[in-house]
């Protein structure tokens, strides 16, 4: 059921938005051959969904890889209709003369397995039942994307990254990335994340799940089967995570204690009182009815399970010793969810195993979303160091 | 219906615990004099549950007033029966020889109108529909509590609190005093609190609301009436309320990243994981069978909408003018929820108010929580205070 075509970008030429990739089209690929998962099961086939930005170049040296967070999907740059209101989610990063400069850059950008977006996942069908996989989908771990990915990489002849790049648990398998496959990619680009999560950010993660799961619609994760759809309960556990991308001093800035109508005068108890709480019910209500509760789920999991260095003796220098590449750690300042301070470990064990490694730490307001956002330092840093990146691979086309 | 006894203090003597003020029974009153609430509404009656520890002195100036946080009520020492299993909620520090000292002050600790301990609040009959009142219970702000207070303080026939102390939400109380009262205090104990929530606050408040009301079993705040309780809703709330009173080190310390059971081998994946996950859900599931779920919307709202210089032109300054008695403010180090800044903030108005304040930013990993807690430093700088305040009573008898 393939419909990829790999001798052309899925990226149109000649649009009017300078800096913009234009109107691309999402390719798909079912593989055939089994795919073993670290939880110890087989995915029989499976399918990706793809978008590539930029041309691929004759010794297929330019590829980039862009891994997604927690709610992304394979849509990071250009629009798919012009009508399209918004851009892919990293379009301020990828782009002619952006960071991820198309240029000179060959794009890949996919939705992990047990996505939501198209590619296999809980809300596909199980071939063995004929019915949504719902709960019985396989648990996933970071490394299984990987494997995954490295199977696009093949699809696509590419056998080895000029970089793999990601944001938060993007970052998690850009990382993974330099354990698994260390002669596969020349740059790891690892914004926003952490070598593994807190007891904080596991308790948010429950708590999420926890709503999603004690939603009366979830019916134990069979909600497609049932006609139903856990929406209240995937809305609050959307407002959880908002809140945590966002920081103290972002949510001040941008909604303060500002009323969104009636005052405080005696008497008047509106429904929402707050604008903070209109916009972060907005923020729930509309993932609740575009995004799957059991994916959530599954990559939470991944998430709270990742940790980089627990197979190698709990220490991350002894991990990093199997990396052959560079790395760019970034990290924003406001950034409570991962801090500044869980990329500085991820910086000290890379230097501690003898890697090249370049560290930004850039001041933002806007918590750990800033890795999303535009911010002169950060699209100044980023794009300076994908230049070497393009510099290295065009002296090697040479 | 008042079952109070005026005369008797609810401390039984002579029990074997140290430092402990022992057996203790709740007292109520039902008031009958109409309560004008700040929402215009007007209460016609209403019946608060207290308990009192230690000896009312004969000119009546060692009371202390206790104003308790969103989730607390009025057993805040000593027991109840013999076997249960753990004190009231500040036994910590309140108890002879502790820091707010039975041997010398009179406490009174109150549920607070709109509680669901004892206190009329919107698990109460409604006596103009003979029903509970639900979601029709009037709104309330922390000057109805103040002013019901008040009520209380003259019931026991108190015309000057030697101290009203509070933390957290009951710390916004104590401030509302200095300004409602201001010669009804000779010294306000403000601890981990602040002025005004900030969008951050405001958000997870919202949060644990929407969880509540959008379970099912809320229906629309009518849940008694309907035999129902919205149990998993208020589970979820809980759960993010706890993650916000505990700093992510104290998560750490206490949980890190330990499993409850099983190993990260393959094909495990258990329904409960890491430590910090059961710790939650237990929280959650406990708190959902022993507090109304209304009364969590009302505290939570009376959080959100408490600004303690909104009607004095939002000047702090201007507002602590009105007040005449002596500060003690105290914040912890790794309370994010209501940080040192807030606290900060407060000393720096008393100050230009030229107002007397001591402030002491305690070093605990606790988080907010750790104003429950013991802690060394705590119980010295608290206890010192109080023991000032012990000695100025003590000096106004003479």
């Amino acid at each position: 059921m393939s419909t990829e075509k790999l001798s052309s970008s899925s990226s149109a030429r000649g649009t009017a938005e300078p800096g913009s990739v234009g109107i691309v089209a999402p390719q798909s690929h079912t593989f055939s051959e089994p795919l073993e998962l670290a939880c110890g099961r087989t995915l029989r086939d499976y399918t990706l969904v793809y978008e590539t930005y930029g041309e691929l170049n004759a010794d297929k040296s330019n590829a980039v890889l862009i891994c997604h967070a927690l709610s992304g999907h394979h849509h990071a740059a250009g629009r798919h209709r012009p009508e399209d209101k918004r851009p892919g989610w990293w379009d301020h990063y990828i782009g002619p003369g952006k960071p991820i400069d198309t240029n000179k850059f060959f794009v890949v950008s996919l939705n992990n397995l047990g996505g939501c977006h198209g590619s296999t996942g809980p809300a596909s069908v199980n071939p063995e039942t004929g019915k949504p996989w719902g709960p019985d989908f396989p648990p996933l771990r970071a490394r299984d994307w990987v494997h995954s990915q490295a199977r696009l990489a093949d699809l696509l002849g590419i056998d080895q990254w000029a970089a793999v790049v990601g944001g938060s648990l993007g970052g998690m398998q850009a990382m993974r990335w330099s354990l698994e496959y260390p002669e596969r990619l020349r740059h790891c680009v690892v914004i926003a994340s952490a070598m593994k999560l807190s007891a904080q950010n596991i308790a948010f993660n429950e708590t999420a799940r926890q709503a999603i799961t004690s939603d009366p619609d979830f019916c134990g994760g069979r909600y497609l089967e049932q006609g139903k759809l856990p929406r209240r309960g995937l809305a609050v556990a959307r407002m959880i995570g908002h809140i945590t991308y966002l920081s103290d001093d972002g949510l001040g800035k941008k909604f303060g204690r500002e009323l969104r109508s009636g005052t405080f005068e005696r008497g008047v108890e509106e429904q929402v009182e707050f604008q903070v709480q209109s916009y972060l019910r907005y923020q729930g209500d509309s993932f609740s009815t575009s995004f799957d509760p059991n994916t959530y789920i599954l990559m939470t999991r991944a998430l709270d399970y990742f940790d980089l260095a627990r197979e190698y003796g709990d220490d991350p220098v002894a991990a990093f010793t199997h990396a052959r590449c560079k790395f760019l750690l970034v990290s924003f300042t406001s950034d409570w969810r991962f801090a500044p301070d869980r990329s500085r470990e991820i910086v000290d064990a890379l230097m501690h195993a003898n890697l090249p490694v370049s560290y930004a730490e850039i001041e933002s307001a806007m918590g750990h979303d800033a890795f999303l956002l535009p911010n002169e330092r950060y699209q100044r840093v980023f794009g300076a160091y994908m230049n070497g990146v393009a510099a290295e691979t065009a002296g090697e086309v040479k």
